[in-house]
């Protein structure tokens, strides 16, 4: 029974309630893939899906082992002679740390003022569950959907998308498509409808510096051997130029420099950068000078530090020179910067900055391509069509700071186009305490998947 | 009945196996004080001392309440004209762990090799006990002490001496003296025998810098706003030069420059360079350009990161820019450095260094005088010459890079000019597993606290 997206949208006011409730429903398990306590709960995760996959009607469920958490799939592909979508989104959250800035539990879901509070509202549970129901509302009643879709969801984006890859190697024939959607993307500031059309890409890697076999009494050692902590400053110092740029040499040797049309897109965005700025809380911006905000943003790279530690962190004093000290270093890149070679080319800036009398390594922990996908690509344009039917004007198009490396694999491994397609609001705190979605941004998105479908229904791919 | 220092020797030689029985005796009490489950050990202790200085003959000998362990007084006043001397020691001791390093329970001593083996049988129930034999001693068959004495023996040294200042203050009058004797050091490298005549002082802060209101996605914030963390470490780099000067404006002109003299006596001492570098498992030694290691630790100022913390710590990636980033900052200071005026300094020169975008906070911890003896003091060339009699041969005088406040304390509170005079030897593991004390040095140093007594005597202190 052919339907239309008319249908779908009146089957979708009348389960609202009951879609609510199972979306808070997931919000309630702690999938949080960096922690080991918490893999069985990212098995629940898995099996909610899985289950709610199969109950909507789709086929071919699995829960498909990995070496890390599994990988949920599902298809559905008697749409003859359409097109094949291959659909992403991942169940896995953030840890929630620090607990005590949550104003409510993150883990115990509450609706207020439009918006559900809790880890993973936004990032990446309400754009997956949109999925769900977009699916689910085509297939209700006896429905078929237009298109030939498969589903991937992945547990382990937040800790870097480790057994991904080879699991999208192996099973490269079964997940054949011509178009993958990636749905782990938001809205521009003002919560204007976005397509991303363009991700940077990441290097995770880890610094340790270690002196003393053991920590040392700082008055009978203080001023006569290296200080861990002291030595893993003055690295960290030396990864940055006075003028905000990485003093790594080669780091931008492989940077495609903007172009006039690049930053003509980056300024014809509806960008308030004393909002942007407002809502961090800093009193001032920074960055690499000669570059806007958004420019710095998602056309250039950057190096951050995500964490330090090392010796005494507790009330009071403890006289002691640490035996070691330890930082979190991350590079965000674009394109055609490489993770491997960016880590190689940090890590050797790094062993230079090593002084005598410590020892220092740098670990690798992740990495992801950047990636870009045109504007004017069919599916691209779709999607687009789509969003302007639910939202009413015409979405921008944002290249964005952040990294989904799986954007990258969908290239490069499975040779599709990618469309980055995700709904969330832009203050919606992912990765931060009191995480929320907004439920319009919520219904509407799904709404616009629904008509998607029917778009690329309608839309030669070649 | 006048006595001479002889007399008591051959008093000692008889005594010397029941003094050792009482010796171990006292090492038995596992006299923790930082740990509360030792807190009845720590009172056993204290009741020890009190019936064993009651018996020696020593009066008003008292078990004074304090807010945590217990101070033990007496005294003797009846060397009319001559000087009064207020004697420091300390029955507590450190923790045992790691136990399963000990060769033998840490609180079951035994002698072997001419040496005690048990937690506390060098630091500092050795001293204690010597000087509880030396009184004992003089005051044997009927005698008397050639000075005037009074004792304080701390329960709390291991833990910070949190409630001495408040006793010593409320008890200025009963504490009238001419000089503190502190006993809790000991000999040099080769159990040369030392006098202490330096202590550095303490200045010790935080620093706090504090970004966005909550952590932020690198991803999105990345490249635009300032790092916390990233500045931190850029504060810290700044707060030394090349040369491993503190860079801190000022932080060097209340020090006393290194005379022609001191720089001979630090380099008179036998110091094996190469043993102490090799005892901190470094693979080279570190300091301030233009200064030797021992002049370093004893006689110049430093600054050193006690901690830093801030942001991401755990197992593999996550990808924040923390909203804050702390580090523990501490100086050992020299004479005449000031710790209030040393933490103004260094406040200002961070305020300095801070960027726009962050705000930075520096706030005082604690703080501690150094303390300086003078060589040619009449008290100091006293104790020297008391060691010279036993030991033959002159003790060096040395400049430690620790503080022990309680010395600061004496000076500041009470008013005292304090000679440090312990007795154990540098290879004693004060602090570790398989603690120990050379009886030779016990009993010796017993000898010395004899003669030093009747050199006191003899000696005018003004």
């Amino acid at each position: 029974m052919a339907r239309h997206p008319a249908d779908i949208d009146a089957w979708l006011d009348e389960t609202r309630e009951e879609r609510l409730a199972d979306y808070l429903e997931f919000l309630r398990i702690p999938s949080i893939s960096t922690l080991p306590a918490h893999a069985a709960d990212c098995r629940r995760a898995a099996g909610f899906l899985a289950d709610h996959l199969r109950q909507a009607g789709l086929e071919h469920v699995e829960v498909a082992e990995t070496e890390g958490h599994p990988v949920v799939y599902a298809d559905w592909l008697h749409a003859e002679g359409r097109p094949t979508v291959l659909v992403y989104g991942h169940y896995d959250v953030q840890p929630a740390d620090p607990l005590d800035l949550w104003e409510k539990p993150p883990f115990d879901p509450r609706v207020e003022g439009g918006r559900v509070y809790a880890r993973g509202a936004a990032d990446d549970k309400s754009n997956v569950h949109a999925h769900l129901q977009a699916a689910r509302g085509w297939l209700a009643d006896g429905g078929t959907l237009p298109i030939n879709l498969k589903y991937v969801f992945e547990g382990e984006e937040e800790s870097g998308s480790e057994h991904l890859d080879h699991w999208l190697s192996a099973n490269r024939e079964r997940l054949a498509a011509d178009l993958a959607v990636v749905s782990d993307t938001g809205f521009f500031d003002g919560n204007v409808p976005a397509i991303t059309v363009g991700l940077r890409g990441i290097m995770y890697a880890q610094l340790n510096v270690s002196g003393p076999t053991v920590d040392l009494h700082s008055g009978g050692y203080g001023g006569t051997v290296r200080n861990p902590a002291t030595v893993l400053c003055e690295i960290v110092a030396g990864l940055h130029d006075a003028e905000g740029r990485v003093n790594v040499p080669g780091f931008y040797d492989d940077v495609r420099p903007l172009s006039v049309r690049d930053r003509e897109e980056f300024a014809r965005l509806p960008f308030d950068e004393d909002a942007y700025r407002a809502s961090t809380g800093v009193d001032a911006l920074w960055g690499e000078s000669g570059f806007t905000t958004l420019e710095r943003r998602g056309g250039r790279p950057t190096l951050e530090v995500n964490g330090i530690w090392g010796g005494f962190q507790g009330e009071g004093a403890k006289t002691i020179i640490p035996a070691h000290a330890h930082a979190k270093v991350s590079c965000r890149l674009v394109r055609d910067q490489d993770p491997e070679r960016i880590f190689a080319l940090v890590r050797d800036r790094i062993l230079q900055l090593a002084p005598a009398g410590v020892r220092v390594e740098v670990t690798y922990i992740h990495g992801g391509l950047p990636s870009l996908t045109p504007i004017d690509h069919p599916a691209t344009q779709a999607a687009a069509r789509s969003l302007r039917e639910v939202f009413g004007g015409d979405p921008v198009y944002i290249r964005e700071g952040g990294s989904v490396p799986v954007t990258a694999s969908f290239e490069s491994i499975l040779g599709l186009p990618v469309v980055l397609l995700g709904f969330t609001p832009p203050d919606d705190r992912a990765h931060a305490p009191n995480e929320s979605m907004r439920l319009d941004n919520y219904e509407q998105g799904t709404r616009t998947i629904v008509r998607y479908w029917q778009a690329l229904a309608e839309t030669p791919l070649e």
